[in-house]
């Protein structure tokens, strides 16, 4: 596995959905930047469950505690280390798949991959890890805001029928638009490391994220070339050559449907026959619902990285 | 910038388009297996210029040399160099734009970053560094075959009316369809190094993509939970919680039209100043013509570097 | 800060000597080793300070506990977390020096670089974090014990005379002396990544070392060649061009004396003026003494992360 | 193999000592300095065989030629491939020992590694290879010299009787003194990539190096705490906590023995059986004799790489 995320600005994410805490370690923070537990709070409580009628019934208070990295209220230049501990996980809901592999869902490829698979709630496949995503790209989107008025802001901008979908015991796919205002102009390191493709790679690894455009995205292939390229359109999206031109920076990411449904359907056991199994426990039925603050805070942890990367890139700064 | 691709199986790409020559080095092959300049001369000669009417003009026989790392016809595990010479630069087509900024291009951002532009057909940002990633690709592509069968296979899917397009001086943009038969199972390294998300990053990381699709994917937005998780209709593009199944992975790549067009358009200068601009030199009308075997080197690549990853990820085995 | 270890098989270490925790991730553990916090709490037990005379008197448990990645007794491959509370912290003795630089501490770096100083007990810079790589040492260890029979042996083979330093408010320095019985064989990377380069640097990470050598080491730099050279005499410290042999592998670290002392010394404060201090808390009067398993940790780190890359070094295998 | 050094200023080294040539990439160059192939063929020329009857008599102009990277004289932010042709190898040379592995030397071990041995001059196991740490490294300290001053030393401070050894076709070893002098401050990133640690492993990633020490290093262990923390005295070497205090930095590295002599030795070869060899080939008797360029360019590049990493690790930078 890998869970380590970016070159300069660290996270380090650990925990499974029904073990005991969900982790996140930034290191690389700099120095003398104001962070709090409730700071961090705020954004954790965007993306907690038990909210309302569209989001799982699963009541987490998601209570989150700075460990180490932060002294007299500021940033140290250590280690960040928070946690969140998990404290209403119904483990024995999921008792009754022990055997079968949820269809659309991580368990066969953990259990050919690993050997193993924690029919818990998935274990670390879980969406719930991305808690510690939100906590450290709380403190990615602080310092960007202070040092540069950076604004992260995603929103549904396409969802199926959720109340259909719901009292069918089904789900729906959505698509999150995410907004960057302010970003710093420069950041993006070509060929490779470009901004879009690294937003790209943050953004996939979302659990559930199928698509990603950035600028007019699948529609610029039906774009002529006169049209893309006209001046203060910013059909681009804010980069070109994989360097941010200061520009709002625009994307899209499409999600799936949540592959837990109550609906009976076709799965396979661990001996690779098939049967017909309905999934208990409490699941959102569209995981684009409570997506819009994971995907600010992906994008906050890539330009965060690519900011401290930036440092010296001409002679003469 | 950051010209160095994968964690264990390294691309290392350098040149530019008017320079010298564009080359690449691969770091992390395996011992033993049999490459040949011929043998990566047929992935260069498939995006080579030149060819048909609707790629440019400009003439590079784009002709390889192994320079290290291949001993009696047999990699040794030593990083292999490979070189192209640029032979057929027009410079001088580009003098009279060296003070403009080309709409769409990285011109104006190269120059705010690094203090400098190579206005000499785009240097480090023109796709002829692509040739870098072919060379590798096909190295990556012949180990992944003769390990396991697989296969790379990449077409256009959508493109605009390209000779409409070409007679106005214009460009179209396009969709590539990716399809890899056979790919190794259990690749991927969640929750970051999914192998969609790498697939993203590499695919963003090609000049002018603009947007990435797995499996459904914005199409995954629009279904339902029991149609996208349906056994053995794969909607899910071979990849689950980030991990590789085995079965057929299907990718789509968003281009926009490439940017360099004769058609005048509005254009900015290093002063701020807007004029209007014809760009000259020889330019694809579609970049997507030349980009499959592009896209399928870059998915080797991506695939490689995970297969090299995955030594040992249980005891026992 | 870089507080990350590790290209496949990581430690991100976390935590402040007077902070709340000290921790450890433990990411890229393969699958299905047995792990306990009881074995793990052996080697802890190990470094742990107020075992005797020739220790720091703070009377901490050290009790570790494992927060995620283990699953029924076994690693499942997820990120191991690991935590140690501080519970014996006497800040209050750090009082006396917080506007002075400690000599031969990081106090004065770290306010330089950081523009703060943990002044309770270094924070970060103290050797308390070792604990973190101590706990992630034992993990790896294990699966190199269980593979190929590896043993990790440190011992202090050379130390001043501890007990008139004591006895004066000094100090001492000392040197440990390194043996692994049954290292993997074939381990390195070449050119840069070799097994003694990596080595080198891990235990040159440890606080307060201040010299490596391997096998013959700087005497080898009074040897003829034909002596050097000779079959089964292991001068090399078994490895040859960067690669592991599988012969016993040895290696000495050198360590300066604890910096800290009762005596009265000459120190700098913030405002560059000079004065006496002596410098309460509680400090072993060697470094060298609790080194050992330390030591064996960091060799142990760098074996398994080299095990891991291993994989797939030469077709047909 | 891993052929790639550093995090942000990365050298990729390539070639064999009987190849085509040996190569360089330099990624991650800031843009705007002066660079010409004359400047860096100064410090090829230190390190040349051929210059004195102390060292091989193999006869290579090594000149250096800049492919990429630079443009009307400056480094333009795109990676800089600098090649070295090979001319004068005699591969014959090697033919009488096809089947033995040389004693003290890598050739065992690259076979059972790779299940294959460049057995013309040792392939990418040979000192040649260290032409690319040479190249590299004269731009790392150009930047670092012309920012803050640094200077870059090294002398041979120890070496055997070379004249009694040369004559019985023997061979010694050597220690190299190195001092920077005017280092940048606050270079380093603790915990683990300080920079004494970084310094380790670069100066041990050089064949037949065998030691490291800083600053007092193993004459360290021998001190009081007061006599080695003395104000002004520098027995740290520079370096306190990992970090750069802006103090010279010392360093020694110990190098054995030229493993490749004339003199009859016992040697192994591919069936286990034990004979007697005499090396031919045009060998150095002492490979510190050469060493000084290359331990001053494998600093330059640890520090030139630590300069870009420090960019912003405090707020209000």
């Amino acid at each position: 596995m890998s869970n380590v995320f970016g070159k300069l600005f660290k996270l380090g994410s650990w925990g499974e959905s029904h073990g005991k805490a969900i982790g996140a370690v930034v290191d690389g923070c700099p120095a003398g930047l104001e962070i709090s537990e409730e700071y961090i709070q705020t954004f954790l409580d965007r993306r907690r469950p038990g909210q309302s009628i569209l989001t799982t019934q699963r009541k987490e208070s998601d209570a989150v505690k700075i460990l180490s990295g932060v002294f007299e209220g500021k940033t140290t230049g250590a280690p960040i280390s928070l946690i969140v501990e998990n404290t209403d996980h119904h483990s024995s809901d999921y008792d009754h798949i022990k055997d079968w592999y949820r269809p659309g869902h991580a368990d066969e490829a953990y259990d050919s991959k690993y050997g193993f698979r924690d029919y818990r709630g998935g274990g670390r496949s879980s969406a719930r890890e991305t808690i510690a995503r939100v906590a450290a790209g709380s403190i990615a989107r602080k310092f960007l805001n202070e040092k540069c008025g950076t604004e992260f802001t995603a929103k549904i901008s396409e969802m199926g029928n959720i109340e259909n979908a719901r009292k069918n015991g089904d789900s729906v796919g959505g698509v999150i638009s995410l907004t960057i205002k302010n970003p710093p102009k420069n950041l993006g390191e070509p060929v490779f490391d470009r901004a879009e493709a690294l937003l790209a790679m943050a953004m996939m690894s979302i659990p559930a994220a199928k698509g990603f455009e950035i600028g007019a995205g699948f529609n610029a292939a039906k774009m002529l070339g006169s049209e893309h390229n006209k001046l203060g359109e910013n059909h681009a999206g804010g980069v070109y050559g994989g360097i941010t031109s200061g520009e709002d920076i625009f994307c899209k990411i499409a999600f799936k449907p949540t592959p837990s449904i109550s609906k009976l359907q076709k799965a396979k056991n661990k001996n690779g026959e098939i049967g017909e199994i309905s999934i208990k426990g409490r699941h959102d039925p569209c995981v684009a619902v409570r997506a819009p603050v994971i995907v600010e805070s992906m994008a906050a942890l890539v330009l965060m990285d690519l900011w401290l990367q930036n440092g010296e890139f001409k002679i003469g700064n």
